[in-house]
């Protein structure tokens, strides 16, 4: 079944989002009468049929509505800075929705290459992730944030940074499947050592992620995939 | 220094492959007397100075060889079915040789959407991948195979596969990292019942990577980054 993604599920006739509804219309060509699913992206799949149909709208009744517990014990929050070819952060972002991530952070440091974030086009690569992997909580795609507006924000128990010098412990051995977990991978050619100090005294502990030096992209998704993985042993 | 992938580095006048040669003359403007490094892929690295230099043309001077030992307590070999969209295929491809693996078999299923495979793009795709990741063992990448030749060649201790149908135990917790293993991750479509069958009576475990339903190349991606990083704990 079609799966479409629609923030607001709660009336019983569904309008869905104009980009949905065209591509339910034009695209996939679908008919009144045909069922859909619709998820909010918060828990709930609805069971709908199509009802109107114009050029560019379309609506549908709701059949059916399911509720989803959250999908993790503990939450995995990914702080990582944009790689210069966005193809390779969205990629990032399409593969963590699917391994499963509860919040990915577009982090600003000082060797980041991007100053600006089409955050439109990585919430739609996370929309469409969901659906593929037919999840029906959205992960959260914030807006392109300083570290220092980062390190701010209330901490989870478990806060980790990705750090190539020196020796220091695996995330795989660091990592406790059961607390809520932020982790940090810095942009091409790392984080600078003073933004490594600011992390280090705002109680981020410098983990490996395995030996062989990763791409930014590469580092992050490894990280959410033994995340994700080790909460689901 | 930049890298360099040259098979064979046995002599101490080394004349770099054509592709690699355009790429230190045309692209990186290296000239004679510059440092580089080169891999042979079977974990000799080796510095060497640029010696004569033509257009097309490019010979370096050994300086100093050394020999890594293999770089895994136990191999990790990948099956899987090759991706409609060829580049999610060479994604899991830099990516896996990134991670940390051994043995690349792009497997011929019936639900297979391809039958012929660029080989060539794939090996090009897997030593940019050990360049990057600094490694000196090349994974090798087969040329299309079918399941029956797969399961004919001599089996690892370990073989499992990615499953969907029932409930199948978790690759974290059936995996063990100190024993050679083979995973097969199917098709979009996923292997038929006779695939899975044909598997399991040549003594591959079914299991699951995640409970969500991850794209092949995904699944594969997963399935290696686990592998490679529990090899490492």
């Amino acid at each position: 079944m079609h799966l479409f993604y629609c923030p607001s599920l709660e009336v019983d006739l569904i309008e869905l989002p104009e980009e949905e509804a065209h591509h339910a219309t034009s695209v996939l060509r679908l008919k009144s009468g045909d069922r859909i699913g619709l998820l909010d992206g918060r828990g709930t799949r609805v069971e709908a049929e199509q009802a109107e149909m114009g050029k560019h709208r379309c609506a549908a009744i709701v059949l059916d509505r399911t509720s989803f517990p959250v999908e993790r014990t503990a939450r995995i929050h990914l702080a990582v800075a944009p790689t210069k070819q966005m193809e390779r952060f969205e990629w990032f972002v399409e593969k963590a929705v699917e391994v499963g991530v509860d919040r990915i952070t577009p982090l600003l440091t000082d060797r980041t290459e991007r100053s600006k974030l089409r955050l439109d086009r990585l919430e739609r690569v996370a929309i469409a992730a969901m659906k593929q992997s037919q999840r029906t909580w959205l992960p959260a795609v914030d807006a392109l944030t300083t570290l220092g507006a980062l390190i701010a924000q209330p901490p989870p128990p478990q806060r980790l940074f990705g750090w190539c010098e020196g020796r220091n412990e695996a995330l795989m051995n660091v990592y406790a499947p059961d607390q809520d977990a932020l982790v940090v991978i810095g942009p091409e050619g790392d984080l600078t050592s003073v933004e490594a100090d600011q992390l280090r005294s705002a109680g981020f502990v410098a983990v490996s992620i395995g030996a062989a030096r990763l791409r930014t992209e590469t580092a992050a998704c490894a990280a959410t995939t033994w995340m994700s993985l080790a909460q689901q042993r």
